[in-house]
């Protein structure tokens, strides 16, 4: 029985920086896989994209008008048009099959090929056809290549188009598309599974009864693990049996396990032994505020986060050390992934040396509300917030009046709905309660 | 036969501001529907959400310990612990059946309900057992209430927690779960109906053959479509036969049609005289480069917008008037959906009095080159670019050295894999060669 002994709490903490440090030094980007065309916007190329056509790949219109020879308008102005014979239309996709001789044009449309003899475009908005058809009056001159676009001169063949890492956006997808590309080699994305623990729980969906409660970590982890570019798994709740967990934990299928509840040195949270036993248990305690129970390890190549079962702990454990992870074997950046701003603070913030803190605060009138920094059950108080603050570990805190980065939850800093009912971000906090996570 | 009379371009180009305005005004968010707790994250509340639970249900302790009379451990200390008979263990989930008596405790985990009796948690690390789990050894000292977690200390029943209209986060999720619901109402998403007209095009994933170009905007429309939160309706190419373009601009299952290819003034360019036959064509015609011929209208309470067939065109079209419209009916901002960033601008841009220009830029080394301001067909250019620049119709430019809102493609303002091999953003400027779109 170790069981006195492992209630004794951490016999020392990692620093939070030390923690990031080592999983960015661990991390590789996952290997390449095939992804087709539609599916492609939002993922991270594993290639360098060259091009292998010209694009356009034939002369093509620019204007709707009439292609003809260029040095045969010279001298038309609207008090002296000059006559071409009209012999016929050159269409997108359907060329004019003849050749244009002398004072002679044919009608085209934008993005038609230019019919053989013609090296210019004349734009429709200086012609008229007279005579039903049979000609076209030109009442302005263009040099030759005027109004023409050049084979090539989007893209030309062996032009490097894309570079590997880039993460695609709409207009990369079109691009790939227009130079004939059916599929691109993007790096995987992460699969993620959940291991969520707790005999307390009910799942998402149900109605909280008597004294147990609805698991809430794997929703929100959903959703975070979803916006990092990571697949998740099959889920489901498991009960505290240590066989079950580690071998949820130990599942082959997954790059990135993240275990919530069960993770700190009580009775019940299993899930440290069963990683050091599975692999390795890299760090468990880490100096912060809240999530000091999170423990990060890894079992072969994967990682394996060890994430505190209060919801707000689970929260900012997630977004230090399993979110950057995840987006990184996704091939993206660490970096959070939302904007930041800088923002007064309404009120200070009290810290301690050599502890970092994750500070909920809401934003009002441009003025950020440290939420209460302790409280790691609240989880309304991240609904509450519209960000959070970090204070380092060299810091004692940050006072009333200081600018401070706001890593943002969302796109936007102040929605127009501004926040929810569930209290104020102005109003009373809750003294610090020391509580766990 | 109109045919030369439409080829003589647009009578009158209305300004951009105006047509903004007008969708703006005519754009209503959609009704609800219920959307499944799982997938609601990122989607809109249709309704306020308030409480019907207290969350947490039941007090429960705050860390892993001791369960006790708090005034019973008064007076104890380190070197003075205090003895109490250990009864049992409460684990979350798993109440402890009887009552707590007079210096009894009951082992308790952080989450577990708070047994009959006691009204205070001792945290494991100032208790031993020494007596093999029959005492606890408790050397400090704990007040009534402490290290418990009451009902309703997350949410109390009737508490407003979510605001009609807010995006949901993976948090705000959670929080549905862990007050028991199953689903929620939110905005229904904007179905998109792409119709994508052109003899000349291949459908996506083909390869360019002769004068044929691959269907580059429908992929682009796409993902920018799913970046607003629209649902895209199937979709095929259509070939330039006005009954077919016809038939699917009336699709009944639409919010909203995009039209791409047909909507200028040109023999081949029926969307126009078709959207006025099934309801109004708005405008036809803003002033504006790229994107001169959009055309804007209603068919009934859906929104149809002609965007051009030149791919860059086509984008600016689509940014400035149907992603706006799609955020909107969705029930999001009108808003530009990524950050915007100010930098100087290292190269003049010209524009026009009277008309609105969108301007791709690359960033490089914190200032913003502005890209061919003409060039409708290159593509490529906004993959080049990191963003644009809105010239408003007031200006006839803006100056080398000026600082400059740039609206960017993503999230990043400078990419750790800057930009493509396609052409250097401080590269030679294709002259503006005044081609259409």
């Amino acid at each position: 029985m170790v069981r006195d002994v492992r209630m004794r709490g951490f016999a020392e903490r990692a620093d939070v920086a030390e923690v990031e440090a080592f999983l960015a030094e661990q991390v590789r980007a996952l290997g390449a896989e095939k992804v087709g065309l539609l599916e492609c916007t939002g993922r991270v190329l594993a290639e360098g994209v060259s091009s292998r056509v010209d694009v356009p790949g034939f002369p093509r219109s620019a204007m709707d008008g009439y292609a003809l020879r260029g040095e045969e308008s010279f001298g038309a102005s609207e008090y002296a048009p000059i006559s071409f014979e009209l012999i016929g239309t050159a269409l997108p996709g359907d060329a004019f099959a003849g050749s244009v001789g002398k004072n002679q044009a044919v009608r085209i449309m934008t993005g038609a090929p230019i019919p053989e003899g013609a090296d210019a475009v004349v734009m429709a908005e200086v012609c008229t056809e007279p005579t039903g058809g049979r000609h076209v009056e030109v009442s302005d001159a263009v040099p030759p290549q005027k109004n023409i676009g050049s084979v090539g001169e989007d893209i030309r063949r062996g032009d490097a188009v894309l570079a590997v890492g880039r993460r695609v956006r709409p207009q990369d997808a079109a691009l790939l598309s227009s130079i004939g590309r059916p599929d691109v080699a993007c790096v995987a994305r992460p699969r993620v599974r959940l291991v969520i623990t707790g005999n307390e729980l009910l799942p998402a969906g149900s109605h909280p009864s008597g004294v147990q409660i609805v698991d809430s970590n794997s929703v929100m982890l959903r959703g975070l693990v979803a916006r990092d570019g990571g697949a998740l798994l099959p889920f489901e709740i498991l009960p505290d049996i240590p066989g079950r967990i580690k071998e949820a934990m130990a599942d082959p299928e997954a790059d990135v396990v993240l275990v919530s509840g069960g993770s700190s040195v009580g009775q019940e949270d299993h899930a440290p032994r069963l990683l050091g036993e599975l692999g390795s248990l890299d760090y468990h305690g880490i100096s912060m505020r809240p999530s000091s129970p999170t423990g990060v390890g890894r079992i072969g190549s994967r990682f394996v986060f060890l994430l505190p079962g209060n919801p707000v702990s689970c929260l900012a454990a997630y977004e230090f050390f399993a979110g950057p992870t995840i987006r990184q074997l996704g091939g993206r950046t660490r970096a959070w992934p939302h904007p930041k701003v800088m923002l007064p603070l309404a009120r200070k913030i009290s810290s301690a040396i050599g502890r970092t803190d994750y500070v909920r605060v809401a934003i009002e009138e441009g003025r950020a509300y440290p939420l209460a920094t302790s409280g790691a059950s609240i989880l309304s108080s991240t609904v509450r917030a519209q960000g959070a603050v970090i204070v380092a570990r060299g810091h004692e805190g940050m006072a009333e009046g200081e600018e401070v980065e706001i890593l943002l939850y969302d796109e936007e800093p102040e929605p127009s709905s501004p926040g929810t009912g569930a209290g104020k971000a102005g109003g009373p906090v809750p003294p610090d309660s020391g509580a766990k996570g």
